[in-house]
């Protein structure tokens, strides 16, 4: 029914999920965005770390994947985050999107346990991948150890690799750690194995070094420019380009990024109910509001056709 | 429908959670298990930590609690954890609970986002208060920042507290120092705040310091010399007590803890099957299953009525 999943590249944003006010999923909300990114050239990498998807149910993940879908969005331009503490939840969720034709799954490792060892972590891929029992699933690793502190180790992506040649398909490196994404490109890349940047301020060091792209939180809200890079990284401005994405984000990085990036679509869009998070997060204060749209204007910022973000 | 919840005192275990080989929970044991724990005097703990809760989906918990409910076993000695990641999950758990007449909650924070603030965490404990919206709900606030990542402060509780004092019940201290269990003793206990200690290591020193008990893992294998000590601390040999205590858990706690109780369990009971572990976890290997069974041969380590367990 669906197109089978290709191998991406480019630019991806973990999409930022607007809630209503009684902190219910925003579904009219978070279409217009996945319809503004995919126009501004972004792939979906839908329930992320920057889209609050760990404080989102399995239920209501599905029903936003649902909405995209009967809202006529692309599957195949989708790469839903799946990985869960629990085992049953990820291949869940995993299930659905290779049925809805998803392009691929970013998966985070079960992250409730610390100090887990790699073979707890191979099983859980394993079991996962083998209760999916779909040649079309393919998982791209989210090793985002500052967050859920457990890593995936290299030794584990090569294990995983030679057991699912076909199911493994790539990592996004949320380290900030450029010697491992280095080390991921000169040991995987060259295998078929694709290297996204877990943020863009890395972007050009891995277009360098032989890499997929990004997966990243401020496409959101600076995807011209970021896209941009993405395809002329081999122009001579690339160094100037990169210092530049490199400027707009320190400015949405020195405050909490998933508030920021909230509070800037509110107030470009017009819409202040893009402000609103889950907690445990918090919006901004009314200060750190005044400071992040002084330096968004200082760095000429916009939002393209921000407009059409609003609802209704 | 049931007794109200009254306050809970002296000796809890999160109750070890057992594993058909295809990993689904294994509902038999579990029950048998509980019913065990209770013949020894030992409240429940359900979905705790050494559960191996968060590897389980809200679907697995609703079925394993309404499994022994089903079985007879009584709702006020149950304490199920409650607290995941994401806010409707732990509104309907919560709910579930206290429509089932639980004792309390032990509730975790959200825990995927690290460096929170109180303000977030405040506002998650709020809303779950909120939606619940029962007189019953009464929640042991759950501290293991050693796992979780995401700590209750000292300022947290006493917000809680004074915003919600008939719903905060007490907290399980399972941070590892003691000077923040002597400054929860302190500050919170006299106004009804029960503090349970985390582990046994520390059982005398709380009740000492005035707390209610302690909510520990190794509760699951050696009940009856916990018990001991809970109910005749102030007799003179409660140090001696305290240091064999200290000696037994130190034998489980030298192995990964969760899979050396199951094997313990599995070994006294003749139940193979109760060795198993969800992945992230590994069971232990023939090595370290050698070390244990020598190691709690000398200890003269029993598991009281241990057939009792096995299953069929």
């Amino acid at each position: 029914m669906n197109a089978p999943a290709k191998p991406l590249r480019g630019v991806l944003s973990p999409v930022l999920t607007p809630f209503n006010s009684d902190l219910s999923p925003a579904a009219p909300r978070f279409i217009k965005h996945c319809r503004w990114l995919l126009d501004q050239g972004v792939g979906l990498a839908i329930f992320g770390t920057n889209s609050e998807a760990n404080s989102l149910s399995v239920q209501e993940k599905r029903g936003l994947l649902d909405a995209l879908l009967d809202a006529g969005l692309p599957a195949h331009r989708m790469v839903p985050g799946t990985g869960t503490c629990a085992l049953p939840d990820t291949i869940e969720l995993s299930r659905h999107a290779v049925k809805a034709g998803c392009a691929g799954v970013l998966m985070l490792p079960p992250f409730y346990y610390k100090g887990v060892s790699d073979e707890g972590l191979f099983r859980s891929y394993a079991k996962v991948i083998e209760a999916v029992g779909d040649a079309r699933l393919r998982i791209y690793l989210y090793h985002i150890p500052p967050v859920s502190q457990v890593a995936i180790s290299l030794n584990l992506i090569d294990r995983l690799l030679k057991a699912y040649p076909g199911a493994i398909a790539g990592v996004k490196d949320s380290s900030g750690d450029w010697n491992n994404t280095a080390a991921m490109l000169k040991q995987f890349q060259p295998q078929g194995f694709d290297v996204f940047a877990g943020t863009e301020t890395v972007l050009l060091q891995t277009m360098r070094g032989g890499g997929a792209g990004c997966i990243t939180a401020t496409g959101n809200v600076n995807p011209t420019a970021i896209l941009r890079l993405y395809k002329t990284w081999q122009n001579p401005d690339a160094d100037a380009q990169q210092q530049a994405l490199n400027d707009t984000r320190a400015i949405f990085q020195k405050l909490p990024i998933i508030p920021a990036m909230k509070a800037a679509i509110a107030w470009k869009s017009g819409d202040e109910a893009w402000a609103t998070v889950r907690p445990p997060l918090v919006e901004l204060t009314d200060t750190q509001r005044r400071q992040l749209q002084t330096e968004l204007d200082a760095d000429q910022f916009e939002i393209p056709n921000a407009a059409s973000l609003a609802h209704p």
